[in-house]
């Protein structure tokens, strides 16, 4: 999507460039408009741990170029590349798109080993970031849909309301998001629409970044505590809510950063519908009815303690919002059940929240 | 409670100075402890906006004493004292304690005119203190018992976890607190419990005032961001949530800080207990069933983009987590409405959240 007017992708290499992954350094937003050039693995590794990319295809596709790294630093040795693989995989252990990146490269290394290793995990980053990037506009395609109906049910008397959570936006991808493609594909059409952003604490990726997104394409929104929402939504003032997944399994069950589940409950309490939007590579095909047996991640209690953003003297800084001598947790995610869900967007369409809802758009997958 | 093993009111006079008020500085808290002194109905009007002292009791107790400073300012001039009661009551709008001691006082004066207005008011104000403060502790002593419950179907085999919203403790009173006093008491009495702090944004109450107040009493606990709690709900870490309340009606919806809504729907998805504590000058006996006529503050957006608190050089400072171009809203409250409450707290017992829980304790109100 645009910055300043020019279009940028989350992740992207200089094909003039040694062997460098490029990418916005999220951490900086809204502030500061900063890439940084990753080039090995291990500084790969840290730009996801300390969430420079994050969001499930950005993450995705920056271990696809991982990988890439990482056969420019095997030389040859496949056990070499297995051992740097690990190393991605252990940045972040909710994330499905992370795991599936990596094994796609590893397994195409495998498959190919006579053949160039840089040249066929660079080939294949950029199909999964294309990929990406094309199946997030496909759910923006379909999910508009429900926003152009709602507009239609409301007669357009008022703008479209949409409450979202963290960033499930095109800094979370490729390009265009997975929450909020169809609210950049209705918008840029011209329907009205207006966006809740809830700030999503502890590390407020809805006040930094959703809502730098969106005012760079120029769409309207308001941010709010998280604490909010259920308030909005009991008063008429939420039409819809859409959230992006970490990690869906074939049931339904969504797991995505913690304090989704509350707003679920909030929408089903009052009617109001809650989509999740996800490209197929954000299901986990695997995991069991519930969504019990996903991990969530704890991440360092210091990310609640000390909130980070513009000082009085205009410079990044942080301030503990209460003593140290005292406890804090941080959970990372929690898991809607899929009774909460009214539907999941996909780059297929939209389905139910269920195993017939999915098999039925992923029939492919029916034997898993 | 105790502060440094010293017990401190929220709120008080000494006798022997001249007409002040003496607060504790919360906005300060757990920062520095600071002792603040209001000589004048317009500078205590400006500690209840500025929440300086904030909390239904506390703002009860300030706005009582807030009436002796008004006859001290009236000079014997009724229309003048309710000229000065009205400035008290427009302070904060939601909280019914407020409105409640300003005519309590002004109506004691109507009916003694020709007493001494001074002497009057500030007998009862100290009575409004010590009433609250008895009333707290008596909440506790009704409220320990679902506590020694709990760890006894748990054979105290590990600490009873309360979850709590914003703080509804001894701050928030004269004494005691409400949502705190069954902790103390139960604690006090060796009973072993761990207390979840929601951080409670915008304000950050749970984080800085909760947490405080429970370290000066040695009770465990830590603090989460608001998103937190449903995924501990949803995973066994809470056996029972207890919040306060700014406003509740007398058929048991409840007007509290916002977010409280979505912990009540996360309990009630889980089959845990959702108890709300209040001293009976907590109820609202005029408005109607569902709260929708419960007037819902809707404070300074900048509460929301800046966020107070140590900065590396342990000066409290203030740094905005987004750009000040971008929008922001900032509602206070919310209304939990009776069907997710399991029951109330009061300092004549326990009671069902509905009208006839609430009439059984208290039957003088019944032609209300």
């Amino acid at each position: 999507m645009n910055v300043d007017g020019k279009h940028f992708r989350t992740v992207w290499v200089d094909k003039d460039e040694q062997p460098i992954v490029k990418i916005i350094d999220q951490t900086k937003l809204p502030f500061a408009f900063e890439i940084e050039n990753l080039d090995s693995v291990e500084s790969l590794v840290s730009a996801i741990k300390n969430m420079h990319v994050r969001g499930a295809g950005c993450i995705g596709v920056t271990a696809a170029y991982g990988m890439w790294l990482a056969a420019n630093q095997s030389r040859g040795s496949y056990s070499q590349l297995e051992s740097l693989a690990s190393k991605i995989l252990e940045a972040r252990p909710t994330a499905t798109n992370l795991s599936w990146a990596v094994k796609r490269q590893l397994d195409l290394v495998a498959k190919n080993k006579n053949e160039n290793w840089i040249t066929l995990t660079l080939n294949e980053a950029n199909k999964i970031s294309d990929e990406d990037a094309r199946w997030c506009n496909e759910i923006g395609n379909h999910g508009k849909k429900i926003l152009y109906d709602i507009a239609k049910n409301k007669n357009n008397s008022s703008p479209v309301n949409i409450l979202t959570h963290c960033n499930a936006g095109w800094l979370a991808f490729a390009d265009w998001g997975s929450a909020t493609s169809p609210i950049y594909c209705a918008h840029r059409e011209g329907l009205s629409v207006h966006v809740w952003v809830d700030e999503t604490r502890p590390l407020n990726q809805g006040a930094r970044l959703t809502s730098w997104e969106l005012a760079n394409e120029g769409v309207p929104h308001t941010i709010i505590p998280d604490n909010t929402g259920g308030h909005l939504m009991r008063s008429g003032m939420v039409d819809v809510v859409i959230t992006g997944t970490d990690r869906t399994n074939s049931y339904g069950d969504v797991a995505n950063k913690i304090g989704t589940y509350l707003k679920a409950l909030a929408a089903t309490d009052n009617g109001i519908p809650f989509y999740v939007a996800l490209p197929s590579s954000t299901f986990d095909w695997d995991t069991a009815e519930g969504g019990g047996d996903i991990p969530i991640e704890q991440r360092d209690s210091d990310e609640v303690m000390n909130i980070e953003g513009l000082n009085s003297e205009g410079k990044i800084s942080s301030i503990a919002v209460s003593l140290d001598s005292f406890n804090y947790a941080n959970y990372a995610f929690d898991v809607t059940p899929s009774r909460l869900v009214s539907g999941l967007i996909t780059e297929r369409g939209i389905c139910n929240a269920s195993r017939d809802g999915i098999m039925g758009l992923f029939p492919e997958k029916i034997n898993n």
